[in-house]
């Protein structure tokens, strides 16, 4: 282990590492080359090689993901859902253009449309090109994938059409800012289907505790207070490691209650998953006592 | 959220952040000043006041504790035993000179000694005289405070003389080396009364692989394959924020199966912890399947 010298600055030489901070701390990722840089519409979109985490993706360098733990968030977005509705057949999907979160997707054969909304063409092309391992299902027979805003497209989406919507957004700067609001909210609920289910992308309790409260209570406003379950997952590649999504119903199934061991004990194990299974989908909803106390539930 | 521009390097002057890196990936966090330092016969020993984590310890520049994040490794390392082992009446402390181990304990009226061996007396002396919240019950009655060598003193210790060890180290480098050994582990085993419980700070299974696996797989030889138990705790200030500890027993309390829940639940409210509950106990036992697969333990 490395520890820190008089001159260890000098260790951070942006074009040696990727550095995804706030103004208490920082996350630095060792690269060894940029394989992808171009600036979109939206953003600076970059795909790096690192040491030991595979390549990586990000945007406006905060960190997307690394193919070294990037199953870690899809696992937990797609299959917590997967495992407590019993027939999810149309699934929406707000982001996700990197395809990691399609790919789990797609292992389930009773999906039969899947509706990506991606804003940013150039995540979807950086992507396919440079992260084939985690982009591989986006030219699947069953994805419709639209380049378009989310926001927008909810807004005009049929009244219930989804049994499962899944937003999987970057951090609450620039274009995904939106995905963070009540009146996006109202329009996802207004278009999943009675039984449906949500899960979100809700950022991490300490490096954005404010982002992370204030969608938790966005999200009880829109669903009920009963109907919204914050969950976390491991992802050493985030800043802190610590990572929320928060599972929503439309008067569906519960996260825990519901979940059908049995089918998630099976697919977990023929899938070969690399993070989830059934025990670390019930674990995940367990929260300390702190984080708790900042969503308001602490018993 | 600050993102690194091409100067940010200057953002990691060593007057201002902390860095605990490996060759792959660093965690920063920046710091207000230096309260303490001290080169002490085994490490250097310092203190600094943080932006938003509170005071923190460092040995040789690896983060021992910040007051922000504390509670989890504490809460987990202490109530995880104490809530499956039925009467803990002697403990056996190795390490914990921050004096947190300490504090989680002697909330436990039941436990009648406590004897904490400490290899360096600065460790101590500055987590007395600048953490006090953490270093807050050193003085305890109950307490024996030794500033020995942990290792000699376990294997000069009474057979069966100890309900609960926990061996609270840093990582294994310099001092604490010999807290990974198989020869230290097979001298707990054998002051371990029949029943008692071994808890163990084990390293990041991301950011330590090498000492993770070590270390189960030294810990299996000894306590023996089916009574050691890996489990995980969120620190957001240890880099990758996902930290292990081991639970193993000589013929005792199974980590999940024997947990007292009501008496964890009741104990919890009265204390008002900030980590632990009773949830979070089974949760952290619950690993991914990448873990799992680590550990040889896949299923």
């Amino acid at each position: 282990m490395m520890t820190s010298e008089p001159n260890a600055s000098s260790q951070f030489d942006p074009a040696q590492w990727v550095i995804d901070s706030n103004d208490k701390m920082a996350l630095s990722i060792r690269i060894r080359e940029c394989l992808f840089q171009e600036q979109s519409p939206y953003q600076t979109v970059e795909v790096f090689d690192t040491y030991g985490n595979g390549k990586m993706l990000t945007i406006d360098r905060m960190v997307m993901c690394t193919e070294a733990d990037e199953a870690s968030y899809h696992d937990m977005l797609v299959h917590v859902p997967m495992f407590t509705h019993p027939n999810v057949r149309d699934v929406l999907v707000i982001g996700a253009g990197d395809g990691g979160t399609i790919r789990e997707l797609v292992r389930h054969p009773g999906i039969e449309r899947i509706t990506m909304v991606e804003i940013d063409e150039v995540v979807v092309r950086a992507s396919k090109q440079f992260l084939p391992t985690i982009s591989s299902a986006l030219e699947h027979p069953k994805l419709n994938l639209l380049i378009d805003d989310g926001i927008k497209f909810v807004k005009e989406a049929k009244d219930e059409s989804y049994d499962l919507v899944i937003i999987d957004s970057s951090d609450p700067v620039g274009p995904s800012e939106g995905l963070f609001s009540k009146a996006f909210y109202q329009d996802v609920y207004r278009c999943l289907r009675v039984g449906g289910v949500v899960t979100v992308q809700s950022e991490s309790p300490i490096f954005n505790p404010k982002a992370f409260v204030e969608l938790n209570q966005c999200l009880k406003e829109v669903f009920g207070i009963d109907r919204v379950h914050c969950y976390l997952v491991f992802i050493p590649m985030y800043p802190t490691g610590m990572w929320s999504l928060t599972y929503c119903s439309k008067q569906g199934p519960h996260p825990v209650e519901d979940l059908d061991c049995n089918r998630a004990a099976q697919f977990t194990k023929e899938q070969d998953l690399r993070y989830y299974n059934a025990d670390v989908h019930k674990a995940a909803f367990c929260l300390p006592t702190y984080i708790q106390k900042m969503l308001g539930q602490a018993y």
